[in-house]
């Protein structure tokens, strides 16, 4: 299955997800863990879409989610910085969940930079990704 | 918010639904009303793409589904044999709704040849919709 550029954006907008976690994590100086990740979650009848979605990105894995379904999934900051995020920037989302994109990129710059190592970081992404994901259909 | 052939089609692979309904209505001779519809129901933030659609199709309508839900719609069975099975004919689906929209396809092109109003139409109609659907996500 060959995917081209048009194609994902709009499977995306209809199921990808942009989140970021924020776990606490006491060995670390801020105490807490920041995971930012990019999923696509189908019916495991269209696994095949998931890996050719893998394939096109060249990064991430595809794993079970939960009962009848599987997700691919990016966690990777390097390759969300790299692959995920050039490609979106390149190819507007045309729904709302282009702000969640937008909130989500601001995110990772900021951990490029290593400002989620910090109290002060910490705090900025939370707020950030306290406005994400907000009156999604699910 | 233009929308384009590529996109499109990724969206209606996450969020598309083909579905063909089959009510009971004695008025008609062979018993039974047949009504297909093509719909994409989003989450009321991005009403904005669903008339985006309606315009892109030149056909159906945007009304609210349920909650906070709006939905766009095509039941004309002129508008879906005319502007919706052309453009799937021409941009395949790549998720295994193709396979529902290939059944959707069959039924409408029976519809247009009047057999949907016989009752061996009706029953051929049911049992290609009841193939339709199955495994889906919600």
């Amino acid at each position: 299955m060959i995917l081209d550029a048009g194609w994902i954006t709009g499977f995306v907008d209809g199921e990808g997800c942009f989140f970021v976690g924020i776990n606490s994590h006491p060995e670390m100086t801020a105490g807490y863990q920041v995971l930012p990740e990019f999923t696509v979650v189908q019916h495991e009848r269209d696994v095949q879409t998931l890996y050719a979605l893998k394939n096109y990105f060249g990064c991430g894995v595809v794993r079970k989610n939960h009962e009848n379904r599987m997700a691919y999934r990016v966690r990777s900051v390097k390759h969300l910085l790299e692959n995920i995020i050039p490609f979106f920037e390149k190819h507007q989302l045309k729904t709302k969940k282009r702000v969640d994109f937008q909130k989500f990129r601001r995110i990772l710059l900021l951990m490029e930079k290593q400002i989620h190592l910090t109290s002060e970081g910490v705090e900025e992404i939370r707020r950030i990704a306290g406005q994400m994901n907000r009156g999604s259909l699910r």
